[in-house]
């Protein structure tokens, strides 16, 4: 590294990102530029094949490439993005295994940080519905698919097994066709494998807000994709969203309640925190820039691409957040570096995209090429060839061709990987006439109300007494784990609730430690135990 | 399900387990018995090829196999086992989505439990050393492993990189062998590909307690596996073991203190607590059967195998914890469970083993078998040919040929998937002399001190302060996280030390809905914050 090197830096790892730095490690010679890419993942992830790691049809590394073989000269930094400073230039990045930030300078910047999942506004979506995005998204939803089938294979209750048997996709742009594709042809070659789901029907349904699903496509080829759909058992509910959700249901903007105990959310993203922070010139809160892709008044220094930037071409049509028209970008983006760096030609965006590919699961897709309308079992052969050709590099190009031709000859995987974060301290919702819990389930957490009210019902005798109803601010659940015994009262919902969940273990390592705060519930559970004066007062849970 | 079927239940999912499934398939009809197996996982480990996963030559999914495909007629329960009631003839397993137990009633039973990994009375090992049993451990190692050398590679200490190139694996057997050369191989097949790496050295250490490692095999092999580790770059330290570990370093029996971020146990394994509290016959902990594999006293009812029961053969000599043993034990106790069913003839145990095979990394193997010595390239052709054919179905084998294939046609794929649990609440040790956090650091967490002591030191124009020593029931870190300022003082243990450790996160959703509990550390930081009348009260962190 020349100390007349410049700094280049590239913000984010997706298409846009990548592509960048791999134009540039040829456009530029190592003592001209010093490049380094920072990304919160040491991997690229290959988006288009992302939903086949559901079903197993791709192994799960192989869906994805290391960056460090994709841009061999790049340094790449495997942090969080923090903040960035244009006017100091300088990045800071998230601490490693020593809790200090990291400060990057750089002569050149590149920010192309895509976007990320954002359920604000959506009752109880953070807690229980999962996102479809990374590598980790994807094994998530995989083997939480996995562990529904098991626990419906055992569980003797039919109105929780029919729960466990439902899946709900919302979205029916590609990523949610194709996620709710994959997960309906998984869970039908699977269900097999479990003696007591085999002619248990299951239900997977997507939701989409607008009158048909693939907007981005012509309209024949989107009823195609309904009715193959539709074929292989999905139901389609068009013209609604959803809106909430609780550990036991999805519910949608119409009113319709789906008892489930998957939902996959693929539609609502939004601008990273790190760019909805910074100051500077945009549209609808997309980073502004001219057709040569530089970020407004930071002309010939900073450089905006991808799905974080409101990029138009030459025509002045904009372009959409696909991988086709992020590569070009980064082609336009690093052709402008290297001329800014040492002078040369300089390239404006004018990509107008070739067309759009869907796949529907095994067999069958829909294509939209040069104008050309396919579908079906050819549009899925081209699907293949065409992705299989884009993925770089013949390492991973070897190993999805093998694990396509295993998976034709063998049925698919499912081992269950219980790789998920322990549940530790967390928050839930419940909407009004949910239960909580039964009285008789084992205490497994100590709850403490944030907003909304729960009423504390006691079975006796055959009859169901109200003993009380708690707010905010109000504890339950402490009876049952300070004693060790079974609940011994029903909580149920009273309106919409939101509540802080404090498992057994936290409860009992912080009680052991932090003996003030044991003595808070202490105190409670002896208050509650004694004879009723009141009833608010004699609430054992 | 006939209604005069007899339920057997079979309690693990190893080799002893499954296999017994597999034999009482083929044994009984299904009109005579509904097999039933309860396992944590719904997948068989394949261990022999565990190690394997680290290095990526083998992908993930196709080192197990789902136990549903291997027993197609077996009902399977993935939850743990809580509970064996030999006198009522129950097994009560964990709950599942609902919190509930499930109470399973048997009339042939069949225990094969295995053993699992113990740390007690070893200091921080449970927080720092990752054990090397199941396919997540094999994950999560692979994945810290990769987080090392990507924070190796931004580091700009020397001290702090060093640590990151540390690798430390305890426990000389087949498993610790087969980890060290695994883990080794990957880093050097890998390390190129980090720019700054390229020319650091890393250390692979292997620690064994005997004089010599792989004590199963003959002297000469073991010599042999020794002097090919060590010029591949392995260090073994033998007759010393690890007693104790930190976040930063290994401690062995001899006081040598190894710096490093990655410990792997493969040694101390004690038997699974529900075996522990069984009331019956017992030798060494272990379950006691006669050579028809029945548990003494339960003739005829249960039947006991694998690593949680001490099998004697015909012989006398006593079964080794190993693959094969196991499944000739499982074909036993199967044939006597069917004999006990519909008559016929029993079995005795009498396998004396055909040998032991151990691999030593790429290229290199040692294998004794029927008397004959192999070891080197020769060795390791026979480990693959051999382990390939003992994996049932051919599905596993395709899969695994086509792994290996790859794997010498491409270098070893290094995507880090970010699965391993969120930190939480956790425990963690630090020995006299450590430094909990410096002065400077970024506040991400509230301690309390469980056991110990420690010193709260000030820099101040240049010289160091000793502002107070804490000891145990005492918090400290509260400071930085109430005024969101980096820590204003460094932390350093007095003597060894265990403290309980609160995440930012977890300690501001606690404080935010349990207000009395914030109103601990507030008044805590209050007082401290002020003028010090007296140094303990001083002591802001």
């Amino acid at each position: 590294m020349s100390p007349a090197a410049k700094q280049i830096l590239i913000l984010g790892g997706g298409f846009a990102g990548v592509y960048t730095a791999r134009a540039l490690e040829k456009l530029l010679r190592p003592e001209e530029a010093t490049i380094t890419l920072v990304n919160r993942e040491n991997y690229w992830v290959y988006q288009p094949m992302l939903s086949e790691v559901i079903s197993g049809s791709i192994g799960v590394a192989n869906v994805v490439s290391p960056i460090r073989r994709l841009c061999p000269r790049t340094n790449l930094v495997t942090r969080e993005i923090e903040d960035i400073d244009l006017a100091n230039k300088i990045v800071t990045v998230s601490p490693g295994f020593r809790p200090r930030q990291l400060k990057l300078h750089y002569d050149y910047l590149v920010i192309a940080l895509g976007n990320v999942t954002n359920f604000y506004g959506m009752p109880g979506m953070l807690e229980n519905a999962l996102p479809f995005k990374t590598l980790a998204d994807a094994m998530v939803l995989r083997n939480h698919v996995i562990r529904t089938l098991e626990e419906a294979d055992v569980e003797e209750d039919p109105e929780l097994r029919r729960k466990l048997l439902t899946f709900v996709v919302g979205g029916g742009g590609f990523s949610g066709v194709e996620v709710i594709a994959e997960l309906n042809d998984f869970v039908r070659a699977v269900k097999g494998n479990y003696l007591r789901l085999r002619n248990q029907p299951h239900r997977a349904v997507l939701v989409h807000s607008r009158n048909r699903i693939l907007q981005e496509m012509a309209e024949p080829l989107a009823l195609f994709a309904q009715k193959t759909l539709r074929k292989r058992g999905v139901e389609i509910i068009l013209e609604d969203r959803l809106v909430a959700a609780t550990s036991e249901k999805a519910i949608l903007k119409s009113g319709v309640q789906i008892p489930c105990k998957t939902i996959v959310c693929t539609v609502p993203s939004t601008l990273p925190p790190v760019i909805e922070k910074l100051k500077c010139s945009k549209e609808k809160g997309k980073l502004l820039t001219n057709t040569d892709l530089e970020l407004k008044n930071y002309e010939g220094q900073v450089w905006a691409l991808g799905d974080c930037t409101a990029v138009k071409a030459v025509s002045g049509s904009e372009a959409p957040p696909t991988a086709q028209h992020a590569i070009r970008e980064a082609t336009t983006a690093a052709t402008n570096i290297a001329a800014a760096i040492r002078g040369g030609g300089r390239a404006q965006f004018a990509f107008e995209g070739l067309g759009t590919l869907g796949s529907l699961g095994h067999g069958a897709a829909v294509a939209q090429i040069f104008g050309v309308k396919l579908s079906g079992l050819i549009a899925w052969v081209l699907w293949r060839c065409i992705y299989l050709m884009k993925m770089p590099g013949l390492n991973r190009k070897a190993r999805i061709a093998s694990d396509w031709t295993l998976h034709l000859l063998f049925p698919p995987d499912l081992a269950q990987t219980k790789l998920e974060p322990e549940s530790g301290i967390q928050n839930q919702h419940f909407e009004a006439g949910d239960v909580v819990f039964q009285q008789g389930d084992l205490g497994d957490s100590v709850y403490v109300i944030e907003e909304g009210e729960c009423d504390v019902l006691q079975e006796m005798d055959g009859s169901q007494k109200l003993l009380a109803t708690l707010q905010a601010g109000d504890y339950f659940g402490e009876m049952a784990l300070l004693s060790d015994q079974s609940r011994n009262a029903t909580i149920r919902a009273r309106t919409a609730m939101n509540v802080l969940i404090i498992p057994k273990d936290d409860f009992n390592k912080l009680r052991h430690s932090v003996p003030a705060f044991g003595e808070i519930f202490r105190a409670l559970a002896r208050q509650r135990a004694q004879p009723a004066v009141n009833t608010s007062d004699s609430v054992g849970t």
